[in-house]
Order: C-alpha cells, then sequence, then structure tokens
C-alpha cells in the first residue's frame, strides 16, 4: 500500500485508482496490535470498463505473445519478485503471518511462477494452439479426420482471492491464466488485499506485463457478475456461503460465466491400525497434524479438522498433541523473537472462531487441549498483544464420531477433533462425512491399509497425502498445495480445481472439436496431419524430389511442416540379422531360431529386430554432414506393426511435424513423423523422432 | 412399449414398473397420422429409491468389473441391440423420422456403444483406476511424489434427454457412464421415450448388465434433483430453458451435483470468400445446408440456422438452396415410399416452430423459399396426412445481418437464415453473435481463409468442421456429433461437453491428486513408479539376485509390478560405433567424424548412436529361448540423456510397470520401465519397452 493515501488503491485501465476524498471505506487493521492500516472502497470505480479493457487491450496484448513468452515473463517476474520482496515481507507479519507462515505465501506464490513457466514451456507447444491427441481418422482414405484443440478464452479471468493467503492466492490463478492469454482483474479480501495490493505494484512496476493483462480491484467487486457471460471465467477462493451466491447468479446458471470456486472444508487427517505409538508413523502423524492446527494460527482451508484414528487410539494421540503443543507453540506478534504462532487475522475472526468452537463443544465435542478464550501471547515493543486476535491451539474429543457437527461445523482457527473409527470402511465412511473435502492425509505403511481407504476417499477429496516413514522427512505436507498438483475438491470444497500444472492452464481455455482434412487441420494447429501436403527430397520412385533440399539441411528460419525426406527400399538378409543379433547381443528367438519364431502367433518365422529396423531407418533417411540439426535426443510412441523377414525390404519417410523454437535458447525441437513401409507399401513402423535443430545455421556455418 | 398396456412403463429397482389403473397421465402420439400411442406417467414411482438403489446394488455391481470389462459389455450389446433392431426401425417411423433419420439415431447409437468399447479397452487400463500423469518428483531423493487418479463418481448420472434422438440421445451417455462404473438412471423425453423404452428394455432383456446399472423414468422427473449431491451427475438435454431451471437447483449451485447440458443453438456455417459458384466448396457447402435444414425435419441441436456467405453472395446461394430442395425434399409420412423428410414431432412442435418463424418475419426476415403454413405431405394409406405435423423447408434472408433476432430466435424445424459478412473478421464476429454454438461449419479451400475464420470462432463453438474439396465426400457431416469428437459447446449452447472418446469416461470419474511414497503411489495406482520396490534378476553388482527369475519368464498369472532384471556393464568402443555406423548407413557425423562432433554443442566428441545404445540394451536385457514373452510392439518415451562416448560402459535396468491383460486374448500388454545408466551410475537414457505377454505360458508351455 502506497503511505500517501488513506485508501488502499485499485489498478484499472493501466492506471493507479483511489476513490475521491472522503469516500467512505471499510477499515483494515495491523492483526498483530489493532493498529489502523488504512481504507478500502472501490466505490465509482467503473468495473464495466474494466471488463471491457480486459477483453479488448488485455486479449490483444496477451494474444501478440506465443504460450512460451508469456511463460517466460512469469520467470522473469519471480525474479523481479524475489528481489523487490522486502516490501511484502514487512507487510506479511502485519496480516498477522509469521515469517515461516509469509514463506508459504510469498515464496509459495513467486515458486508457482516459476513451476508454470518451466511446465509451460516444456509441456506446452510455443504458439497460441494447443493440439490434443489422438488425431481420429474419420474416413477410411484418411481425407477427414478428427483431433481437438484449446484456444484462450476470449474474456476476462475473474479471481477473487481470501484474506489468508493474500500474495500466493493471487499468484496461483493469475499465473495460468497469464499463461494462457487470458487478462486476469483480481480482487482480494478487505482484511489483507494491502500485501496483494503491495504485489500487483511490483508487477505492474516491473514493466513485464501487456496493457490490460492485470488489473486489481481493492473493495467491493459485487456487481462483476453482472457484466460477465460464457467468453469469461470467475475462479473464487473463500467461503462456502460467498462462493453459493455467485453461483446463483443468472450469468453463471445461464449465462455460461465459467465458475469454480475452492471453498474451506472439513478436511480429515486417518491414522491407520498399524501406526500404533511406537511407529514412525505415528510420530509423524502427529508432527504434521500439530503443523496443520498452528501453522497461519489454523486459517488455512486445507487445515486438518477432523483427526480420524483407530479405536482405543485416542488418548494416546490426543496426549501426544498435546505434548507437541506444550512444546512448540508460542502464540504472539509475529515480529516478537520466539513466536511460532501468530494471531488470527482480525478481532471477527476470532469471534467467530470461539463461537464455532462454542457450538462444537455444544454438540458434544469435549475440550481436551486448550482454552478458546486464552490470549496469553508473546509480545514485542510498542505491540499491544490484547488488542490483538491471539489463541491457544484446541482439540476437541468427541465419544461420538457421527455428531453430524464434529464433520460440517468448521471452525477456520487453531482447532481440530479427534474421533475413533471401528475398521477401515467405517474411516472411509466417516471421512466421506465431510461431504466433500479438499485434502486428507491417510498415514500408514501398511499397503493394504493404503490402497483400502485411499481409493476409498478418493472420489471425495482433491488431493490425497500419503504418510508413511519413507517420505515422512520428504514430504511437503498435508496442507500445502503444490503447482504440480490439482488443487480443490468436490461438494462442500467448492467443485473447483486450480493448479495442477497445465491442467490450470487449459481451465482457462476453450476445448474445440476440429474436423476436417489433413491440410487443413496441418494449417489450424500448426502439427503436420498425415496425409497433408509433403514436400520431399530422397527417392522419385517414392514421392521424393531432386529440387527438395534434405530437411536435415535447413535451419528452423528455413524448415516448414510438411518438409521431409524419402528413402529408397533397402533389402534384409538372414546374415544381417543373425548380425545385429550377434553385435547387439539380443539373440531373442524371434530373430535366431526359425521353427520357435514360427510358433510365434505374430511372426511368419525368424524377422528383423525392431531395434535393426528403426536404426537401419536413421541410416536411410540420415544426412550426415554437420549441418543445423544438432542431436535427436528421444523418440515417441514407436509401433511396430508388420514384421519386417528375411528378403523383405523397408523404406523410411519423414516428414518435419511439429516445430518448437525455444524462446531462451538458439535452437529449438523438431519432432519428425517416422514411416516405414516394406517393399508392399504395407505399414512396417511408425514413430515420432524427437530432434534439436538451429534457430539459424550457426555452429556449422562456415563447416 | 408393450402392447398389453396404455402406460409406457419405467424401470425401477431391476423390475418394469406402470402407474396404478387411472392415474392421469400424458398422452403420446404417432407423429405421422396423429393417433394415440399411449400414455406416459411417473406418479407414484419412487425416485428417491431409485437413486439408493444406484449408489448400492448399481455401484457394487459395475465396480466388482474392471474398466476393460464394463467395455466388452457395450460390445456385446451394441451386438444384441443389432440383432434385435426390427422394433426399434418400426417405432421410428411412428416418431415422424425417416428410415434415413432412424439410422442417425438407431445406427448411430449402437456405432457409439462399439466405438467407446473399443477405445476404453484400447486407451484405458484394465483396472478400476486411471492414473493420469506426468508423475511429479516432489523431493529431490525421489520418496516423495505426486500423480492423478481418477475412480468412478461414488453416486449416480441422471440422463435427461430430447425427444429428437430416442435412442442416440440415450446411449450416448449411458455408454460413458457405464464404462466408468457410474450406474445410469435415464429420463427421455415423453413425446418419444416409448422408442426408448423399447430400446431399454431390449437392454435389459440381453441381460448384461448388472443389476443396478440402468433404470428408466417413463414420465416426469421433476424432483429427481432433490435427492442428488456431489456423488452424483446430471447430463441434460434439451431447451436452454429447462436446462437454466436445473442449473438453479440448490443441489447444483451449492450441493455440488455435476451438472452438464447441451441445449440447441443457432449453428452457422461460413462460406469462405474464395468460394464462388464454380467451385467445388460451393457445391458441397448447399449439400451440406440443404441437408441440415431437412434431416429430422430440422430438429437437430446441431442444425444450421445462420448460413454466413460473402457480400453478393446471398442469391446465388437461395437460388441453389431452392433448386436442391425443389428437387431432392419430399415431405411426407415416414412409412410412405419417396418421402425424405418426416413430420415434426408433433403438432406443439409444429406450432412453435411457425411461431418462431412468424417473429423472424417480424424482426426483418424474408421469406426467400418455403411456406411455414404448407403441409402438403406424402402419404400412405391408412395413415392421414393432414393430422401430421409436416412443414416445408424454409429460408429467409436479411438485409441486416446483425437483427439480433436472426442470432438468438430458434426455429426448431427445417428452417434456416442467410446473412451476408464483409470480410473474415466480420464473419467471426456474427458468428460469434449466436452467443455460443454446438457447431460450425467452414468452407473454404483457402489455407489462410481457414486459419483466420476457425481460430477465431473456436472458443465460441465447441466443434467446427471444415469443408472443403478434399473431404467433401468423406465427411461425416456438419450436423452428426462423432463419438471420438467432443459434443457440446460455450455459452447457449449449454456449456457443456459429451462425447470425445475417453473424454466422455473420465466426465464420469473425480480427479484426485495423490501424494507419497514410490511404493504407496506404487499400490494406489496399479502402475509402478521409479523408486518404488523391485525384485531384480541379473547382475548382483547392481542389485540382481540369483534367487530372482528373469522376468521374461514370468507369464502375467505369475509378472508382479516391480519384477525386472538389471544387466551388467557393457563397454562401447571406437570401432563399435564405427561399425554400427558402417552397417545401419547412419553415418551422422557426431558419430563418425571426431572435429565436427567436439563442435557440436551437446557432445564431448563422437559419442555411440541412440539406436546402438537402444539395441544393446536390448541384448543386455533380453532372455532369448521362446517363453511368455511374445512379442516388444513398440516403445514410448525415449528420451537420451548423457551421451555415451567411446571406452564408456552401458548397464540396463527392466521392471514390470504396467500389466494390462487383455478381456478378449490369452495375453495382454507389459510395459516395462528401462533406464540406462553409465559406469559412473550417470543416467543415459530411459524409455518404455512394449511387449505382448501371455496370461499362461502356452505357446511355447512344452518348447
Amino acid at each position: 500500500m502506497s503511505t500517501q493515501t488513506a485508501y488502499v488503491p485499485s489498478y484499472a485501465l493501466d492506471e493507479w485508482w483511489t476513490p475521491a476524498a472522503g469516500t467512505a471505506g471499510t477499515e483494515v487493521y495491523d492483526a498483530s496490535n489493532g493498529q489502523t492500516l488504512g481504507q478500502v472502497s472501490a466505490t465509482g470505480l467503473d468495473i464495466k470498463a474494466m471488463i471491457h479493457h480486459a477483453r479488448t487491450v488485455g486479449q490483444a496484448g496477451l494474444s501478440a505473445l506465443s504460450l512460451h513468452e508469456r511463460a517466460l515473463i512469469l520467470k522473469q517476474l519471480a525474479l523481479y519478485l524475489g528481489e523487490h520482496r522486502a516490501v511484502l515481507d514487512e507487510l506479511n507479519l502485519r496480516t498477522g503471518a509469521t515469517k515461516k507462515d509469509g514463506f508459504v505465501d510469498i515464496d509459495g506464490g513467486i515458486g508457482v511462477l516459476f513451476t508454470f513457466s518451466s511446465k509451460g514451456r516444456r509441456e506446452l507447444p510455443n504458439s497460441n494452439v494447443i493440439e490434443e491427441g489422438p488425431v481420429e481418422v474419420l474416413s477410411k482414405d484418411g481425407s477427414f479426420q478428427g483431433t481437438h484443440v484449446f484456444t484462450a478464452l476470449p474474456g476476462v479471468a475473474v479471481q477473487i482471492n481470501a484474506f489468508n493467503f493474500p500474495v500466493w492466492g493471487m499468484l496461483e490463478k493469475f499465473a495460468p491464466s497469464f499463461i494462457a492469454g487470458v487478462p486476469t482483474i483480481v480482487k482480494p479480501a478487505t482484511p489483507t488485499g494491502y500485501l496483494t495490493e503491495a504485489c500487483v505494484r511490483l508487477m505492474i512496476e516491473s514493466g513485464l506485463l501487456p496493457a490490460g493483462s492485470l488489473q486489481l480491484i481493492s473493495g467491493s467487486a459485487r456487481d462483476v457478475l453482472d457484466h460477465l457471460d460464457y467468453r469469461d471465467m470467475v475462479a473464487f477462493t473463500g467461503s462456502g456461503s460467498t462462493a453459493n451466491q455467485l453461483a446463483k447468479h443468472s450469468n453463471v446458471t445461464e449465462g455460461g460465466v465459467r465458475f469454480t470456486a475452492e471453498t474451506d472444508s472439513l478436511n480429515a487427517a486417518i491414522l491407520g491400525p498399524d501406526a500404533t505409538e511406537d511407529t514412525p508413523e505415528f510420530k509423524a502423524f502427529i508432527r504434521s497434524v500439530s503443523t496443520e492446527v498452528t501453522a497461519k494460527a489454523g486459517q488455512k482451508c486445507t487445515a486438518v479438522r477432523r483427526v480420524l484414528v483407530p479405536a482405543g487410539f485416542r488418548d494416546a494421540v490426543v496426549g501426544a498433541l498435546a505434548a507437541t503443543f506444550d512444546e512448540r507453540t508460542r502464540a504472539g506478534d509475529p515480529h516478537a523473537e520466539g513466536t511460532t504462532m501468530g494471531p488470527l487475522a482480525s478481532m471477527d475472526q476470532l469471534r467467530d472462531v470461539r463461537g464455532a468452537v462454542g457450538r462444537l463443544v455444544a454438540a458434544g465435542g469435549t475440550l481436551a487441549y486448550g482454552d478458546p478464550e486464552l490470549q496469553d501471547a508473546v509480545t514485542q515493543q510498542g505491540h499491544e498483544a490484547a488488542s490483538g486476535a491471539f489463541m491457544s491451539p484446541v482439540v476437541l474429543t468427541w465419544d461420538d464420531p457421527e455428531a453430524p457437527e464434529v464433520h460440517s461445523v468448521e471452525a477456520f482457527g487453531p482447532v481440530t477433533s479427534v474421533i475413533e473409527y471401528q475398521d477401515v470402511n467405517d474411516a472411509v465412511r466417516l471421512a466421506a462425512m465431510g461431504g466433500g473435502s479438499l485434502v486428507a492425509t491417510v498415514c500408514s505403511h501398511d499397503p493394504a491399509v493404503v490402497v483400502a481407504l485411499t481409493r476409498g476417499i478418493a472420489a471425495h477429496h482433491g488431493r490425497v497425502h500419503v504418510l508413511d516413514r519413507d517420505d515422512a522427512k520428504t514430504s511437503t505436507g498435508h496442507g500445502s498445495p503444490m503447482p504440480h498438483l490439482i488443487h480443490g475438491g468436490p461438494g462442500r470444497a467448492g467443485g473447483g480445481e486450480e493448479l495442477g500444472g497445465t491442467r490450470a492452464i487449459l481451465h482457462h481455455m476453450s476445448r474445440t472439436a476440429l474436423q476436417g482434412s489433413p491440410n487443413m487441420l496441418t494449417a489450424i494447429t500448426g502439427v503436420w496431419h498425415a496425409g497433408a501436403h509433403q514436400q520431399l527430397a530422397g527417392d522419385p520412385a517414392f514421392g521424393g524430389s531432386p529440387q527438395n533440399v534434405h530437411p536435415f539441411r535447413k535451419s528452423l528460419a528455413e524448415l516448414r511442416l510438411g518438409d521431409g525426406f524419402v528413402s529408397g527400399l533397402r533389402q534384409v538378409s538372414r546374415e544381417e540379422i543373425q548380425a545385429f543379433a550377434d553385435t547387439t547381443g539380443d539373440t531373442f528367438y524371434a530373430h535366431t531360431q526359425e521353427a520357435a519364431a514360427e510358433a510365434n502367433p505374430f511372426f511368419p518365422g525368424i524377422v528383423a529386430h525392431g531395434y535393426l529396423l528403426v536404426s537401419w531407418a536413421a541410416g536411410l533417411f540420415v544426412e550426415p554432414a554437420p549441418g543445423p540439426v544438432l542431436a535427436n535426443y528421444g523418440l515417441e510412441s514407436l509401433r511396430f506393426i508388420t514384421p519386417v523377414a528375411a528378403g523383405d525390404s523397408i523404406r523410411v519417410t519423414l516428414t518435419a511435424k511439429k516445430i518448437t523454437p525455444r524462446v531462451t535458447d538458439e535452437y529449438g525441437e523438431v519432432a519428425w513423423d517416422a514411416v516405414l513401409h516394406n517393399q508392399n507399401g504395407e505399414l512396417v513402423a511408425n514413430y515420432d523422432v524427437l530432434t534439436l535443430v538451429e534457430k539459424e545455421n550457426v555452429t556449422y556455418k562456415n563447416w
């Protein structure tokens, strides 16, 4: 937040905006001492104009770049934020988060940018159309084919975030939207929006973002849905009740706005019957649960609210949790040395959590550890503890594991409940009583228990975290969504799906089926389709032309889809098969023993090795002299179709199929469609040959 | 429909059910002559009990089978329906559909079963857990990894269908649900539900379906949503207004029921500026549009409602359409010889369509062909034409291409509008004014036009059908959803996605992120993960044990995930590299010319061919004697990491990774994880070796 103004600014139409002086706003406070930090109001902000700006200027700027170019900008942005993070670290403490909590929020957010940048460039093409296979041949002659493409949503992504992760919450939604090519309007939660604003300010100051690709609403965005339609999406994180309000909007139910929600849920941690007190699993379980109760003072939608333990394990688990809290947990001002748990985000939150604990106790929960009214806190000079929203960890136990409240009433603070289950089926049933959750931990070293629990609860959870002695030290934890894996869950968890690597990028795009001739599919997708035009060098008997240059002599600047090479036939003899067996050591009977080979249901008798065929094919298509093709780094989807016996011949056709110049190197990837035929024109094998090719012929220019 | 009862029966709790005698029902009619066929009522049907039955008995029966087993049942079902189709063909004519229309509905529906059966077995594992890669290594030492799995939704799929495709509409929803393992409750549209009932009766009589896997509601299912939650899904096809009603239900907006809708839309066909009257494209375009107007009397949600032609082309297009209708279209009783277009499904439908044409004319449309009031029809003896819902094709033209009504008012009959566009951008804009459509045809032979139009409209459409001279003869048509490709569309088209091959199966499953150690991920997914336990035969220096049998000696009955073989080191010499170059012909400079190889940015000097490495690896891991491993049919995801120079050595580790016994053969697929290391333990290459292995050691038992 800028210190010059009492209002937290918005960023609209590529300019900073604050309400007219005197506009009534919502006060925001330093959570650790209750001091006023400023006001928030969006009164007078033209949200309709912001949406129009995103759809026009934002879309134009983003679509002028490719997926890889946008992904690279995210990496540069991550580096910039890392360099300028001091302002974020300072504001983080004011939100009530400890330095360690801030690591999850700020470093976690920057980490999402790095991961998406890297996955976007590694796993997606360097264009704006993503083809999704398999290609479907819809006519016998191959002249009519089908495939699918992803293209960016033609509207805006409105991202509404919760108060608990003001930086990560924004960046994890912004990153996939940006790579996909969809402009963002971010609307943070008011209590901690000043930290989001500080991060947006850095992002704008970096100068890396195209105009219109990021806007910020500081304050209420209540009417935003009134202006959206099927071109747009809303990604919401927050309370279930707000999510329900938004989901009911006619622009969602009738207008086709893509709406996705992530709401907090009553996540379970399940201790396996094998994980008795003396096992490494028991220890890992206690560490995991105690961390989830206290991190961010339990204000995490992924926190463990229900601890499911085998019948008879309750006292041991509660005792171990109590000992851990006594030893490790020091609630207090995040500015103070020794603080391991900050206050709740506001006094309102504290009131809510105490109320929820009261309801749980009234429904049969017993206070087994902690006191929701206790407010002793480590303080720092100049910070007034009593005015902060401090609270101790609280553990409840329940005699009735089926009490509806333990599965439905959420205390969004350092509060958890311990219940007992009878057997694995009972544990599955109890976990599912949460009505859909973001995550569950299954803690056991018995594969049978893990399989039964995990398969049983999978469809009720967005993520299952399996904890045992093998990963106890390396696990990233129950509560931490990873950018590589989906985050979200069914039912009460909101039904949405975020993150998950490139899945999140695709959620910001439209999938469209395409039907047409190979030439047209090639033109639209930027991927060569079998049957489309080829410009072949090589043997004229099979369609090659002496006028065409061998495609290995072309740099990426010259190479075009469909450029290729066709060889002549090469006959294979029994002696050559035997020699290949002898030199490679691959003396498999199908290549060496006639009678046994004949008995095989797939072979006519002795056949050439598949590895011989692809090795020979390389010999047939290669252009051996130094040139722009630098290396063959791999091979994809090799299938052997018709066996090749002694006396048969093979030929190869190689065609440039995908061309992916890198944005960070002087070369790129070229995937070549390789097809082997025999002397009768029958299909022997097909595969993709993966090569690295220079953008310009540099390395061997004067060779 | 059974002829014994005046009511179309429902099928609930594995029994046929009809309402109590005297229950008031909705009358249904023969569309071609208006005669009463029976009554429909679900009054008294216990829908809550049906849902419970599906969730319990249905889920249990389906989950006792694997994905492949369920897929195979669909093939058997398709064969059974094909043999017993006569009753369907007869009832088809009563719905007003011609024999040709019935081909789309009945044969199309059976075809969906075949396609899903085949794709389910070819593209999915033979289990009940589908792993979705890539596997994400989340800790440096590989002890903590992440992946995703799909498991069946734990509830019921309620499938609500439209009147126009009573067989296909049911089967295209039932097939993916059944393979996924989710029980179906189907609710057909009342006017033609008797044909659906007849098909369900055949399916039940086949004896192929597990108890509870298919139930039928003949009549209103108005309260069905009251009993569903996040475990369940509703797949709806029909009018936008009904879809909106359902989408607003609190069990959708709050309860997390997966709701997907496919509603009819104002689909466009766009003629490219290059497709002048003398081109094959013009001819193909006229044929396509005229077919879409008259097939099923235009009662298709995919029908062409908006014909977009270049400025100046309008008269030529209207003239050609008129000539085609005059020549080919004979509206009449489907029972009569010579009928090419049947009546609308009911007199109510006829009234609706005439009303819509009236609104279009009032809004500026001009009747350029046909008369909505005209009811001349080919009749058959015993059928009374005047009482059927006959109508002639109607073409409207518009002077104002932006009139809102042409883009929003749908006449769900043989009615289309022709409008002109100025340039390609204008055509994109006009097509998008439909507010989201199921499908558009782009007709042009100019790749630049096709690319601009297709990329421009893709995000507004579920499917784009590109028509030109190359696929005009082989295209399956604008209006025909193919089981391989997705069907649905954004915005007005309902926002849903059906079909699309295995995508549709996955839409009936939950995606869950999994985190854990390699051993636990292996146990849960049924796929071996790198780092998990191995039982290796082979060289003790690298972890092999003489007690372990070579895995190539094990049939599927004996082979376990993690069974493998590790070889010793084999050193490669400069002479062997040269000899490989000489025999294969692969004399690429990196293998033959020291100075040039050294100049290459990736190589230290001359290196061994990648093909040499994989060929030698096969020699190192092979067990040459005849046994249960029948063939190496391919290779996946080969990547070369560390180059191998003369003097270096390689060794290979081969581990059983995926085991897929076929349900139809005495063998199955085994994918082996292959890893090459050099003498320093560095990773040289990794890939999957694909083999066919016998279930029992049969072929070479006594060899």
